[in-house]
């Protein structure tokens, strides 16, 4: 499994205007061969920041979700509104323990 | 390095009741030794559910974590304000590309 995960900081309001985009991106992605999990939640200690978080069953999944209308989409609207920064990885899980 | 990721859904109107705990909880894990990373958002599509995000430099700093004081109190919190599910996992950072 691979896990994408990290944090944007978006400008200041931007999170709110982004957010009919965000939404419909989240939903088509769900829907994507591959995607096993993929949300973002508002971070409760920084404002106009994202969480990110998506399992993808391999990286083929991963390389193909980047290629979809709705990324491209997403990409693009999250461009407009403006992002400040971003951190954000795709790791292969390894030993996983459930907590 | 230990990616910890997951989302725990609370009960109706709990995550406004259990903010100033876990503000406290995440301010005082970010100055634990071992934790590169920290936050919880409130996951955009799903109301009361939160989404989890940490790094970790090692299964010690993990496990050490879980025996913080603060991290007792916070669980107590939690269960007080109460959850309905949750999925948590820890795995450990394999291949990663930053995206």
């Amino acid at each position: 499994m691979i896990i994408v995960s990290g944090h944007a900081k978006l400008k200041p309001g931007a999170l709110a205007r982004a957010r009919g985009a965000m939404l419909t991106a989240i939903e088509a992605t769900r829907r994507e061969e591959g995607c096993l999990f993929y949300s973002y939640g508002e971070d409760v200690t920084a404002p106009d920041t994202i969480i990110i978080l998506e399992y993808w069953k391999d990286w083929a999944s991963l390389e193909r979700h980047f290629t979809e209308p709705h990324m491209v989409e997403w990409v693009k609207a999250l461009g407009e509104v403006g992002v400040v920064s971003r951190d954000i990885r795709a790791a292969e899980a390894g030993v996983t323990r459930t907590l």
